[in-house]
């Protein structure tokens, strides 16, 4: 495995690789001699930068694109915080696999390969209201089987999850490591009825409670009250922020997975970038605290990195521009104010 | 001429064709048994709903996708409106041939057909603070430039333009048609400096004075105070709607193009979406007074349909789920509450 404990990953964020700013120098200065105004691609030029910053090359490439999604199942489901039955997980992976999921059309329509990893969908996660969910090794577990899956290759990394209840879970990790209580970031997920949001408030507060020794440590949390795909999402980030691989992140449970790494250094996720801000309450809130500006604003809440998937079409407007546009030069355009 | 009078367009806005709330339907009705919980993609579910009215498919297609450019020059540029010079118009237009702008790129990455209309750029229209920019019967023709250049088999047009100066007449139109003066509606276009901008005040707060007799008259105003370009836009948009094509429209000028239709009848853009806000700092107010709900904000300020262009990536990213998703029944997924 790659972190043997938690203090291995603890470490491996004190002295985080990565990342080549000379890179993004270079990428910038192509853009201001493009035949347009400086900086009005907006955001298509920042992405594009980024790109370059993490990929290490001035015009970066996006040939092998790979969408993840990590699914999990949660005793916390057992608590009536979801609108769906938990055998809904497994049945949407076999739609994964069957080919019929949003996820894979968005994967087909932005060329990209779709990656489905089930971590023990048998063995949930033990109720966070009585219990640790996982273990310290458990936890360990699934961050490796998320480090795993990110080839060393990939150009471009959309992180994404299925899993019923994870938004309880998301909720968990974002009340025990922000605060702000249940009421905060508990929000009605797949479409939970007003009792259902009840009875997921009542399980966070329990469960902060029953925890409460532990919340001043971000990986603590994580293991004890998050989940395996959301663990898997933190172990994906990890082994792309080793490979240079920038990242897209999904919604609310995929920008909460990763809420942990950002807590032991505020740098940690320099390689990130929201893919999108989705539909759940607590979704806007936790971007606006980890400092991540989203790319789309679409009103979606499905996760299965949907809108992650999406913003990968973004990306390739943006480096169709940075590498196909003429320089003023080149076109013999007057710049502005010649 | 598709439009031999002022009136005949009035008469078009009055008796408007189109639109199938039938097929609307259908495909709502669709996106209620993909498997997802309903309404979870957000605006890409509205997106494939809205071309399903307006194609009159319940499952609409984007094999013929066009992206026209008009483009035109200004009388007003010699106001000193600009931060570059008027020969950049036609500079452009070469760089478009070329294949070395902006929208050429997005147009490859959206598998779109991209047509540029250079719109008698050597005659530039009259400035506007001391003569009507352009008669009624340039104006027509401009219109009509604009309407025969869709192509009636045509699935999704997505209109843009280029015009050194043209984001003036684009914030002249809304202060002649929105009011609120030349404070609310000129922002910096391509970049113009402090002086530059006092300029292009000036000159929008001139010419309400000189025009004030017209300001009740969207379609006078669109002549006096328009260009041919945002003419070309309008007639665009009124082809559109006579051949049932869904529009999306680009930044600040190809909105304020169409604000003359919006304001001959309400419901003359029900086939048009703004495909982004830009960053120019009219935008956001006019789409709201337009009753328009863009689909991207990335701070983007080109124009050249870049916005608009980088949507329909949007638009089959919807519709790739609108029809390749599996129903609960086909995937044998539990809906909710079951």
């Amino acid at each position: 495995m790659q972190f043997a404990s938690l203090d291995d990953i603890r470490a491996f964020c004190r002295d985080l690789p990565g990342g080549d700013q000379r890179f993004a120098d270079m990428a910038a200065h192509r853009q201001q001699n493009l035949t347009k105004p400086p900086g009005s691609l907006g955001r298509l030029e920042e992405l594009a930068i980024w790109l370059a910053q993490w990929q290490g090359r001035e015009k970066p490439r996006l040939e092998r694109v790979t969408i993840a999604v990590f699914v999990g199942n949660h005793g916390v489901a057992s608590r009536g915080v979801s609108a769906y039955p938990q055998a809904v997980t497994a049945q949407m992976v076999a739609n994964f696999a069957a080919g019929g999921a949003a996820i894979n059309q968005i994967a087909k329509a932005a060329a990209a390969e779709l990656c489905v990893v089930p971590i023990e969908l048998e063995r949930p996660t033990h109720d966070f209201t009585e219990a640790a969910a996982m273990s310290p090794e458990e936890y360990l577990e699934a961050v490796d089987a998320g480090y795993r899956t990110v080839p060393d290759d990939c150009d471009l990394l959309a992180v994404g999850e299925m899993g019923i209840a994870n938004t309880t879970a998301a909720a968990m990790l974002c009340a025990a490591l922000l605060g702000g209580g249940a009421a905060r970031w508990a929000g009605r997920g797949t479409g939970v009825d007003d009792d259902g949001l009840a009875r997921k408030r009542a399980a966070i507060e329990t469960a902060l409670n029953f925890h409460r020794g532990i919340l001043g440590d971000p990986l603590a949390v994580a293991a004890a009250l998050g989940g395996r795909e959301l663990a898997a999402i933190a172990g994906a980030g990890l082994a792309a922020r080793q490979h240079n691989v920038p990242v897209l992140l999904d919604g609310f449970v995929a920008t909460a997975a990763v809420l942990p790494l950002a807590r032991l250094d505020a740098s940690a996720l320099d390689h990130c970038r929201a893919g999108h801000v989705s539909a759940e309450s607590g979704h806007r809130d936790l971007l606006r605290e980890m400092r991540l500006l989203p790319l789309l604003d679409l009103d979606m809440r499905l996760g299965e990195a949907s809108g992650a998937g999406v913003a990968i079409l973004l990306a390739r407007a943006a480096l169709a521009c940075h590498a196909g546009m003429a320089t003023f030069t080149e076109a013999g355009v007057s710049g502005a104010g010649d």
